[in-house]
């Protein structure tokens, strides 16, 4: 991650996710990490997506509660600071759901039909007809930013286009009305592959370590995870770029990963020792994770706590920025009575 | 308007109007009349539609102030009275925009693009493209009609298609979720043709007779509206079914109809005396409506009084609803504590 160093002391930071079960390490590394970094040094807005998880979960709200928990304590287990970043519930501001409305007014249908990220969900998911909501994702999306009027969002490079579609947002409102609303910008995160190789790491494409495994499940999952299929004895030599395991050293171990390159080019490291390597580097990110989950897991109304207060807080950001959007519109009738 | 005799003492009436500009005679017979009778029967919610406004008006927000209080200055002027009706803002009424944004996950974009309404009104304003919010107006009014738990909603025919997509969202909702929502049912008044006769009675189409004309206005707009083209002299035989002023006999001046029906067959009433009886039976109409408008333009602060009072009270039905909504869809995270 590389932070803009001309980036003001004013700029503020939204990020989340979708509650739709158990956080991975695909959002460790392509997101989660970088939070913890930001919270430090930006106001840090963490919101629980359940309006968005609905777009593809609707007729399962009942799975919502617990994950927003879930998330919560994924989120505290990384290493997110209530006391530094404010963790919010989407469906709990309202303003969201007026601004997403408002938005709804000048962006176009074609715009959101021609979203890559969109039409290549759709695909994934086999959707032949759209929900209506699903194809406002953008849109909504552009709501949750602009609600605290968010400066940087950390999210992976499925998210551009979105963040392309919230910025065309922004400009046409300021233009329309007033210049209220501010530009986002995305910084990207690393894309993390899924143990099969074939894709990203996901939850739903069943690829993925969870940042709740134990210390067996991350060693039995990388072990069981498919290498360069063209290496059959261990003095065969192999084909890093397209071993998923070397993916990881690239991650988790930047720094020997060119002497793991070598070895295996060579033939001088197993399969069997290099995934050792690479899972005690997991276990490494894994275990300090594991440890506050254990601390949070002890106290549960925290997390309830933790997430009404920041709900509370998220609101007061919502209010004033509502209240601008309303003047800039015109809409505030009775304001100075 | 023939009213279900087996309606409940529980039911509860939504109607409104967009504010964008004046009301007229149209919605006079289209909806006002009807709504000024249902008052004294039903709880009855009226709401000055400045959102759905936006779907067309996006571009020009600043009318909106001066709409809403001129359409709520039109409402009392015909008789809708502040103690029995409740006369709302939409955009100060949050949970309409958090409905639609639950609703809008479960509505099918093709469903919206059949929609007969929107097509037609797309065609009318010749959109090659839609805009999101446009396209899910049918989303945006289920959710209107729906926090109010309303059951009769008097409109024109034009939204038929619209209340049929409310009831296929309420019954949706109530079988994903649980049985919270109510299905409305549309009490169509008659149609008024515009003064030039080639469709219905519409501002945007410069063939109306606003509410608030002069005794001047009236007769002047009514002596240039054509009748019958084949009708050159008084005494020719006219064609009552092809004039507009016949169709207005009809609907102000129904126990006389019959008989001027004959007298213009025959050739023995002329245009300019039909007209004559026409302005005279719209005169009575409005003069009450001139008076009232009178009384209240003397209090321009009563109707500002009369909006927020009404807004309070809709909010209440609207949080008690997104209350039952929310626990519905198990989304009161935090309603127990």
């Amino acid at each position: 991650m590389t932070i803009s160093t001309n980036s003001q002391p004013k700029d503020i930071v939204l990020t989340g996710d979708r509650t739709t079960g158990k956080l991975h390490l695909g959002h460790y590394v392509g997101s989660l990490k970088n939070r913890v970094q930001l919270q430090q040094q930006y106001e840090t807005y963490i919101m629980l997506a359940d309006v968005q998880a609905l777009t593809t979960h609707f007729h399962t709200p009942e799975m919502l509660a617990g994950s927003v928990r879930q998330v919560a304590l994924d989120y505290l287990s990384v290493g997110i600071d209530p006391d530094q970043a404010t963790l919010f519930v989407q469906s709990m501001i309202p303003e969201i759901a007026e601004l997403t409305v408002f938005y709804s007014m000048f962006v176009s249908v074609s715009s959101l039909r021609h979203n890559p990220t969109i039409k290549s969900e759709a695909a994934e998911r086999g959707y032949e007809d759209l929900y209506y909501g699903f194809l406002g994702y953008p849109v909504s999306q552009a709501a949750d930013i602009t609600f605290c009027k968010a400066t940087l969002v950390p999210a992976g490079d499925d998210q551009i286009p979105h963040i392309e579609q919230a910025r065309k947002i922004v400009r046409r409102f300021n233009e329309l009305y007033a210049p209220v609303l501010v530009e986002p910008q995305i910084i990207v995160g690393e894309r993390l592959d899924g143990l099969d190789g074939s894709s990203k790491m996901s939850k739903s494409l069943g690829n993925a370590i969870s940042l709740d495994s134990t210390t067996d499940e991350v060693r039995s999952r990388i072990r069981k995870a498919p290498t360069d299929p063209a290496r059959v004895h261990k003095t065969d030599p192999g084909h890093p770029e397209v071993c998923t395991i070397y993916g990881y050293h690239r991650i988790f171990r930047p720094e020997d990963s060119g002497n793991i390159h070598d070895m295996c080019t060579r033939g001088t490291l197993g399969c069997a020792a290099c995934k050792a390597k690479i899972t005690g580097a997991i276990e490494e990110v894994l275990e300090p994770i594991r440890e506050r989950r254990a601390r949070y897991e002890q106290r549960p109304g925290d997390i309830d706590d933790i997430l009404m207060a920041g709900t509370t807080k998220a609101r007061e950001a919502a209010r004033q920025t509502m209240g601008e959007v309303r003047e800039a519109m015109g809409i505030n009738y009775f304001a100075r009575r």
